[in-house]
């Protein structure tokens, strides 16, 4: 077995501690990664503190982390795509059944038997306990983890592991390009990712946020324009003109407005998942031909792309590093948006 | 002036009378168009009982019908596309700026300008008040004229002009084809279209219905799968498993179950307006990167696909004829769904 350090609750809050536990011994196919920092998404939260119950209720003790850079330790015999001391990143899942029509597609997000998740979920056997990134190694599948080519600094790459594959996705899909006018909703964790991402693949990027603070922020990012949202007549003038829309806000709101923006044939996605459900006027969507559609990370072929665009452009994410004993602090201020724009646990410091 | 013999409402309701106006000269690039038959659209109705009021108020006299075919009874100086006895056809709109990007990529039907709407609109002059179907001629623009290459009755053809291209186009959006299973979500005038449409562009198509006398009317369209939607242990087995679903519902419905039954990168497609907007949960969306958009008619050069689309593959509307006397009457059995699956008015009947 493989020894490991990690941080865990042991009952719904933000109470971690160490917490010492075995992941499996270094198959064939695995690979062994020392991690090197673990970032902190806002759903590390949520399942820390049980908030997801119903759907996905959580297993103590749990070890969160899902946003995963390191160093190769250790390759099984049979790995062709790693060597000792690549680099290397694991996202929001660790396996799946390599059989059905969405993995064979390379959306393994979509498994039909479902994918065995970084953390709070098992590995495709369906008994062994998954653990995340809290923790100072992963074995994991060489197939399921991803090259990182970022030259540098690590610290900023963990974040694309889950902030930019969900940015970058909806991204792709859409097509989103020079000539195309982009709208990014909400400047946070998300928001961040979508803005360096949609103005790398050359589209006028415009932020729009209820927060006129983060004007200046939002430029250095490199948006092209800023609105404020919280006047609706900041908005009319934008009527119709925008060919994509990627919305990351999680807090209820209403999309109309928005979609009202976009020009014919225009998209708006949205990543964000508000308590209560969007009432969308049909007419919002028919005039215009308009789409409205939601989008989960991405698979593993897409977020080996989304890696290598990054490198390719030097995105990363702008990260605030803690050490372990200060995740609880990190989550409080994470929960109230004090953050620019990714907490990132450094897992080498003791 | 060209004198026309048309049916109207004087006042909210649907007390149609004899009324006689006139139209514009038939100008170099004007086409007369005798018509023949005018379907009945529910809009129609909502228009004639001025239930739009608070975004299309109703002028009267009104003259409805934007589902119009009819033979060319006479040609402008500088007509190229038609000539006297050409079977001709005339939807929603009548004419448009020609000059904006929608309309020069022919989505005319989202001109910056508005286009000139069949009935109950004006020219572009926004002087000249325009006068539906429901008379005996039409003098139009020969660019916004459909040419219809339908051999034999052609009371069947009236419908395409609204039904048909109102479903023909988000099919054709989303490149439904062979290999694909799709949804028809109601069985009506939109849905009997959408049915007959679907099939002929190669897919497995299933009915959706909450009436399960439908049935043998949906197998005898050509659906290959007929579900009634009023138990929802009906839908279950079906969840992922559809590419594509058209919604022709326009009365209040949940919109979440529909989408759970589309597989992953699925979308679903409005063409109804319910009174009330959808409850759209977002993790509705985001589970399987599905899509919701809404569609708007269509311009003239998909209309014209349309047509030709069903000249080559035999389709016509299924309708019930009827005189000009009975539009009342008609009306009243619309609103109770009570025909299969569109009334059309005879026009050349005195």
């Amino acid at each position: 077995m493989t020894e490991t350090k990690g941080y865990a609750v042991h009952e719904a809050g933000t109470d971690f501690s160490p917490f010492n536990f075995e992941r499996r011994e270094v198959g064939p196919h695995d690979i062994l990664i020392d991690i090197e920092y673990a970032g902190i998404c806002h759903s590390d939260i949520h399942q820390a503190k049980d908030e997801w119950k119903d759907s996905m209720p959580t297993s103590y003790p749990l070890v969160p982390g899902h946003e995963i850079v390191g160093r190769v330790a250790k390759v099984g015999s049979d790995v062709t795509k790693f060597k000792v001391g690549d680099i290397a990143g694991i996202g929001c899942f660790v396996d799946s059944c390599r059989e059905c029509p969405n993995c064979k597609n390379g959306q393994e997000q979509f498994c039909f038997k479902q994918a065995a998740f970084t953390y709070n979920g098992t590995e495709m056997d369906r008994v062994t306990k998954t653990y995340g990134g809290y923790s100072n190694n992963y074995v994991i599948d060489e197939n399921y983890a991803l090259k990182v080519k970022t030259e540098g600094d690590l610290k900023g790459v963990a974040p694309l592991l889950c902030a930019g594959i969900t940015t970058f996705s909806p991204l792709r899909r859409f097509k989103v390009g020079p000539g195309q006018k982009v709208g990014i909703v909400g400047l946070g964790g998300l928001g961040h990712m979508g803005v360096k991402l949609a103005v790398a693949m050359g589209a006028e990027v415009t932020i729009f946020s209820t927060s006129p603070k983060k004007e200046a922020d939002a430029k250095s990012l490199g948006a092209h324009h800023f609105v404020v949202t919280s006047d609706p007549a900041n908005l009319a003038p934008l009527a119709g003109t925008f060919n994509f829309i990627l919305d990351t806000v999680s807090a209820d709101h209403d999309v109309n407005p928005y979609l009202n923006l976009l020009g014919v044939g225009g998209a708006m996605v949205v990543v964000g998942v508000p308590s209560s459900p969007n009432a969308v006027h049909n007419l919002s969507l028919i005039f215009g031909n308009k789409t409205l559609s939601g989008s989960l990370i991405g698979g593993i072929p897409e977020t080996q792309e989304m890696l290598d665009f990054c490198a390719e452009h030097n995105i990363t994410s702008d990260v605030e590093v803690i050490t372990p004993d200060r995740i609880a602090e990190a989550y409080d201020r994470t929960i109230k948006s004090d953050v620019r724009y990714r907490f990132v646990i450094d897992m080498t410091a003791e």
